[in-house]
């Protein structure tokens, strides 16, 4: 071992030990006839003294030339500090070195090893292992590794068996697109990366393994949107002889228990809410339920007032925000040019201040008087002094419009405190939604989950109002995960990839082999997989996953500090009977 | 919930209770008036008893048309079993059923499910759901999320942190054929699956996190020997500020951990020997040394006697295999025959018997007299009773053939029991071996391995002579272990590669962002990694992986259940840029 402590162990307990320490350079400060350096390790720093009458002269000279990064290993006694830092775990000591080795000599880093770095995000990414050194990154990949081993443990104790299914598996159209590899040994044949163990975990349930969980890889090779990854990591699992219920309170007591074990915050029971509640209430599937601003529906009391902008919607449906009957003009106007800006695509904002003294203000009192605005307010919760924001339109245009400016509202309101915690359930999800594009439907989870057993006739009839056994798990207006109960009959499983488009030919050739297992005696199943770089994220107080995966992709899918994706030989292509074609210049 | 209870807990303490279960039926025995029902999950197996007297009619019928792996759900009582099955936890009780509900009918399997089945290889891997529901496929998976568990908690518990390493990474030449993936946002790039992650867990010491573990799939497309898979996993590790006695001490720790923990065996302290010994002792890089049979160097005593068939060779050695001078002369002919197979490849085999009384008979009587054969016992530390069996030829070929032998006899002579455990360190390996196909050094373990400092100097002139801070961990006459200290100066790295026939250009192009991490400060780093599959077998008792993998390929690189690889459409090729060619007819 190159050294006999960590740079973070030392303390005043440790005086006149003769000891041995490794690590970076983090500051050297020079008086002439002193030097210092502070000695920086995973661990810690330790101040090291390098001093001209009491250091051997040729290593203090050594010490004078030291520069950031440098990698040393130095001996020396433990002494007490003269001016002692508080803050700092080994700040009553220091050492007094009478070795020096330069393990490694640094060339001065592109940006600095700090908490606060004066490197941007590109060049941090294209020298990743520098980034690695600054704190805050490595106690984000810390407490990544915490969190898992806090599931894993977790999940074991509750009886769940970790098995690994292959990542080399068989491309299926249904979902997102498949990342392929071809195979030299089968020629013009190819396997895909798993986009989930989906298949696989339910064979495990036909195998009879009960409880499975495993914390997997998956890939995805869509066009990125911010802050997504071609290569994700789930926390996925699956249980036998359960119903909707039995996943629910197994999962919601995961996540209080890392919670409580990883934060120390207790939360009580969960709140659940459907779909269409959801919907209604939030305008969004998986609203944060940290502040209120909840959606009142206008509909009742807007129409038929001769506001022709609003008698010809579908939905009138406003908000209360807090204390904004203080907005000034311009702020307001603000909002309305925010809510116009593409990324939303509202057409306007109608707005009314609910004064201290109980009247009204409103952007279009030429059409309501002070009663109706007192419906309004009802409507929406709305107190005095707060000032009430109205939508109107189609309704999911409207309801994803409106959703959109009440968390920006609470952003912007400070409404969304990362130290504060709010999970939900949102269950009774539609089996289906129709596609207009291709003119048919699809699976809203998943081709797998099972309709709920009272719709299963509006199967024939009417597939689109089907709700399904299916739900998800909301972190702080964060979807950190979604499951279902699935289908375990063969002519269930038939009948869905029929109304999904499925020829049969088309579904025996992909799915055969999970429709064959589950003629040999399926057990009913049903599970869950969870995001684990968004809830990782989400625990350390972030909305970005990226801050907590050690080397992710950019928006291209490339990995800037390796340079990959990158050229293969014309060997390799060959040897794979594939020929790469040149780029349509369309 | 399904069930109140699984099928593996109930017993007398639970007479009378009211009970729900669900599950697999394994047996019915149908009296005509009394039909009992083995109801099977993953706890085990409870007797249910429908009674025409005590059943309710309509229950009774159906019990009667139950048949294997239906799955089933019943409501009973508790009750004691008149005849008690001793050998099951849930031996004395039986259930009397008064509900029955069929969740799903299950077709006849095409194999048993018992632990000794009807089912062959092939079946067992098509209907691998169904092979997953006997006993001691379920119980090899469930043994390796015990030794999974076990290693990350001790891993975490010293300090290592799991860190997730990318699987789309590059394509380098050096090493196995890699798998590649081509790239849908970078056309005409591709990524590749890791072989392992080398160079990510080196970038981690360099950016200081000290000590990093992952178990992860690791990819290699290989045309496949028995008993290996394209996709594996791996324990994987890495240390910094460490020399090799560091290494070995923390996991020579770890696999004595494992063995107390899941096998309940203690071992003392693993022996070590160099590359060089375990050749001369064992003509093997990875010996078992549960049994003796250590080869003897003969040369000195065998040459020059007028036999021409060894004078002219480069080595002469034996082994003494115990009690074999009681071998027929049939079963003398046998051992040579199997070691003059293909296989095997030896040209022949001397043999002699060290009779009881001290005299030696053998098949070169002709040329050697008995203080001859007397020094020849000397050398092999052959006893009176034993038969020594001598090999000559190229030292390499001699020394590979001599050992298949030694492996062979023991096996024979149950020398190789699965419940002992004996493990080892082979260290100093060679940095290079010459290729003479490519006519050029390859890096015996792989280009990051450092040389022993002592051999610095050699590099230059005698490279083949250098040896590394290399080592591996061997249980039981497998390696399940290797690793190295690494280069961490770019000068030396750069060295490496070129020694290794890498231009400038290409070391580069391929490695460059690693030597450009170690001019920021690289710490001195060394790191082993373990093979997971073969751990786990070696520890449930067994040699073979593919028993202790959930899903895995054929000698093809097929998963013959959900039948991958396979074909993709036109529209994913050219969503790539990619043709597929005709294969080549010849």
């Amino acid at each position: 071992m190159l050294r006999s402590h960590h740079c973070g162990a030392l303390s005043e307990s440790d005086l006149n030990q003769e000891v041995t320490l490794a690590g970076w350079v983090q500051k050297v400060r020079n008086k002439g006839f002193i030097v210092w350096v502070d000695l920086r390790d995973r661990y810690g720093i330790t101040q090291l003294v390098f001093d001209e009458k009491r250091t051997p002269e040729a290593v203090f000279k050594k010490s004078a030339e030291l520069g950031r990064e440098d990698v040393i290993q130095i001996k020396g006694t433990v002494i007490e500090r003269e001016s002692k830092n508080p803050n700092l775990p080994t700040g009553g000591i220091e050492i007094l070195a009478t070795e020096l080795t330069l393990l490694n000599k640094a060339q001065t880093p592109p940006f600095t090893i700090e908490n606060q770095t004066d490197g941007g995000d590109e060049l941090r990414m294209q020298f990743r292992y520098l980034d690695l050194r600054r704190n805050p990154v490595r106690e984000n990949l810390i407490h990544r590794h915490r969190v898992t081993m806090a599931v894993r443990n977790f999940l074991s104790q509750a009886g769940f068996i970790d098995v690994e299914t292959p990542y080399l598996i068989k491309s299926t159209p249904e979902g997102a697109r498949d990342f392929i590899v071809p195979s030299r040994m089968n020629n013009g044949q190819f396997y895909a990366l798993p986009q989930s163990p989906q298949t696989f975990k339910q064979l495990l349930m036909v195998g009879g393994f009960d409880k499975y969980f495993q914390i997997v890889k998956c890939f995805r090779d869509e066009d990125l949107r911010a802050d997504r990854q071609p290569e994700f990591t789930q926390i996925d699992c699956e249980m036998s002889f359960v119903e909707q219920e039995d996943v629910l309170s197994q999962f919601e007591a995961l996540i209080k228990h890392l919670l409580s074990e990883i934060k120390g915050v207790e939360l009580s029971e969960f709140p659940r809410i459907t779909y269409a509640e959801a919907m209604e209430k939030y305008g969004n599937d998986k609203p944060d339920i940290r502040f209120g601003m909840i959606f009142g529906n206008l509909n009742e009391v807007a129409k038929g007032k001769g506001f022709n902008v609003f008698d010809s919607q579908e939905l009138i449906v406003g908000i209360a925000v807090p204390g904004g009957a203080n907005y000034t003009r311009k702020e307001i106007d603000n909002w309305i040019d925010w809510v116009k800006r593409p990324q939303v695509g509202a057409k306007g904002l109608v707005w009314v201040k609910c004064n201290q003294d109980g009247s009204y203000k409103s952007s279009v009192d030429k059409f309501f008087n002070q009663q109706d605005l007192g419906e309004w307010a009802k409507v929406t919760n709305a107190q005095a002094g707060d000032l009430i924001f109205v939508m109107a339109g189609d309704t999911l245009d409207t309801q994803a419009q409106l959703s959109a400016l009440r968390m920006e509202v609470a952003q912007q309101m400070d409404l969304r405190n990362a130290d504060e915690f709010a999970a939900l359930w949102v269950t009774d999800f539609p089996l289906l939604e129709w596609d207009e594009e291709t003119q048919r439907y699809h699976a809203m989870h998943h081709p797998f989950t099972a309709p709920k057993n009272e719709y299963l006739e509006l199967l024939e009839t009417n597939p689109e109002k089907v709700l399904a056994n299916a739900y998800d798990l909301v972190l702080n207006g964060n979807e950190v995960g979604g499951g279902s109960i699935r289908i375990h009959d063969t002519q269930l499983q038939e009948k869905m990839f029929s109304l999904l488009g499925f020829s049969e030919t088309e579904a025996k050739e992909q799915f055969g082999f999970l429709m064959d297992a589950f003629q040999y005696g399926a057990p009913p199943h049903g599970g869950i997989a969870l995001g684990l770089d968004r809830l990782v994220a989400l625990l350390g107080g972030s909305e970005t996953i990226r801050d907590f995966i050690a080397f992710p992709k950019n928006n291209h899918g490339r990995d800037v500090m390796i340079d990959a994706p990158a050229n293969v030989t014309d060997d390799q292509l060959e040897e794979l009977y594939l020929k790469s074609l040149p780029k349509d210049p369309s």
